[in-house]
């Protein structure tokens, strides 16, 4: 029987030989042997691309001081390749992408690569204390894609769901839940694609840091059915709650049905960002007294009698934990302050975390991080 | 209230304002305004791309006569587009870049894409009968990506596991299990990503052209844990069937265990293409009685007297169904051939599936979608 197996697995050889002839010969552009990017060499960074017909080819990083700018400028060095090097940014995951004669392009050597809507951006994660969390943990969850009916939306849709490590083992074990929503122009994916938010979970969990926990992230643009790659259908949806209704009445007793889930504002938290905040205030204002954990991230409400009306429901229907985070550099920042004022006036206990910087992905990554750690305790 | 919820309703709209803002500032070289890519009109389809600087822009396709060589010319049109138009291809999937001055890029105005390793390609979907369960059904099933140990292996592995549409309503059924492998240069993900699995099996399953089952996925590079993507550890593993053990002693017991899953030979299928079809191959052989079906896909082996007492093997442990299918033009058909004849003079009953074209994805999601409708009955 051995030689049977040599001989097929000879077989299997030229199967394999065959496949990566295939890649050699497909056309990258005469990209030849590749170039390693992004090499990180003690405190610098360097990015290689073989494009040996272009005339101009930059970098566009999200660390650079203008992101959205024309990016640096790379150089030809003497093997022929373009490169770029800079000093390492500070401990954190960046996007980059290359743009060649004016045509942006992904670095065909980074295996890792994110999709922001329809762009594939690629990452460059910086180890340290900050992104130490975001890297893959030993005992991992599962993570699943899933479908559901809403019946009010007229759509059967798309959610990610999260279980922690564990939860196929332990058959009896019930958990709490986080409804975890993204932001305008995002999707069911942002959350694990972008905010690393499987990886943040299995970490914390594995240190002890976290409860173990199901998260659920649904798309959240109400006539999508799912993430705009999957080439399915979307209809306009005019009523203005209608996401967040279904949220509530829709997608709770479809996870509380058919997850291992305590159905207890106790062990429901929602936490949002951006549009996603907006649902999480929308939601809590709505349907006071179901979450017990309530974290919108980089937004705000102005100050008015309905908000202090809207905040009174919350604080009558009881909640254990009212956190929430905002940098000093995000256009919500103002209206974040008068959130904070808001429940500092109307008597709700709350944790108001200030972080630098603005709008982006840096910053909820690091408040998943942080109030995480704060659930269900 | 109302006034409140319009209140923030104006923040979300900032929100999703910005967003798109960051988006429209984002650098893609002075796209401007989109081109739609690609446009089927009739009998043909137009790809078009916005590289105001490029010298020289190329369209490489796998429908095209030589889908490895420098691709096709584009043209800029009146409005400073590169466009390329060409006679529509035959219903299939097939995939396609743009190359802009030497280098490979992705069409930034579709948004079907597709990994392989390290490269996204973009889906040109021509419609007809040959790609109508490509698509999304209306009833779809659960995608999981999940983590289980691999003891003999030494390492924490990712598989992809669907279950059908219904497996949370009925917690009651129990459910076949297709396990269903990958070739070389493949990874957990390639069933689902270019191989259309999991929209297949939900077609077929909605139609009752196909059992309800559960489709297990798993990685067959043994010395890896999970897809390239994830910056997770490989390691080297030298031991010849350690995949095929490691399947067969490690993944169903933890399928069985995890899953409503029929715990039977008649109950089981195995499928794989190419270097999975391999791993097929030899889990039959040294498991015999394991898989009631049995279908190796794009390989074959050569006649010798080993494989006839391993067929001899397989007969008298008994099955249901040996199906296996090659392309004319593939470069193991001569070696699928020889199959086939080893298993008619050993007096297994089995069919030969015989399709047009080579070792490609085209070939495989057709096999699929044709044994699929064979298994567990």
């Amino acid at each position: 029987m051995k030689k049977i197996l040599a001989i097929s697995a000879s077989l299997l050889l030229m199967a394999g030989a065959m496949s990566a002839q295939e890649l050699a010969n497909f056309n990258f552009g005469g990209r030849g042997v590749p170039a390693p990017s992004p090499q990180i060499q003690n405190d610098s960074v360097t990015f290689r691309l073989r494009a040996e017909y272009a005339t101009e080819v930059r970098i566009s990083g999200s660390w650079m001081a203008n992101p959205y700018g024309a990016g640096e400028m790379m150089r030809r060095n003497a093997n022929n390749v373009w490169e770029y090097k800079c000093p390492l940014p500070s401990p954190e995951i960046y996007t980059y992408n290359f743009i060649v004669d004016g045509t942006a392009v992904n670095d065909p050597q980074n295996i890792l690569v994110q999709r922001d809507g329809t762009r594939f951006l690629n990452m460059l994660i910086v180890p340290g204390e900050r992104t130490e969390n975001y890297g893959e943990a030993n005992q991992r969850g599962t993570v699943r894609y899933m479908w559901y009916d809403s019946p009010s939306l007229g759509l059967n849709r798309r959610m990610v769901v999260y279980t922690p490590y564990g939860y196929e083992n332990n058959p009896k074990a019930k958990y709490p839940v986080l409804y975890l929503l993204h932001g305008g122009g995002g999707d069911e994916e942002a959350w694990t694609s972008m905010g690393r938010a499987a990886q943040i979970l299995d970490n914390l969990i594995e240190k002890g840091l976290a409860k173990p926990m199901i998260v659920v992230m649904p798309n959240g643009n109400a006539g999508q059915q799912a993430a705009a790659t999957l080439n399915v259908a979307t209809k306009q949806v005019s009523e203005q709650n209608a996401y967040v209704n279904s949220l509530v009445k829709e997608i709770i007793p479809f996870i509380e049905k058919n997850f291992r889930a305590i159905p207890k504002a106790d062990s429901r938290a929602i936490a949002g960002l951006s549009m996603g905040g907006g649902h999480t205030l929308s939601a809590t204002a709505l349907y006071p007294g179901t979450f017990g954990y309530i974290c919108p991230l980089s937004i705000g409400s102005q100050r008015s009698e309905q908000l202090d009306a809207q905040l009174q429901g919350i604080k009558k229907a009881g909640y254990k934990l009212y956190w929430f985070g905002c940098g000093k550099e995000d256009f919500l920042w103002q209206s974040a302050q008068q959130l904070d004022a808001a429940l500092t006036a109307n008597g709700l206990e709350h944790t108001f975390f200030v972080s630098d910087g603005g709008h982006v992905w840096a910053n909820w990554r690091l408040y998943l991080n942080t109030f995480a750690q704060l659930l269900f305790k």
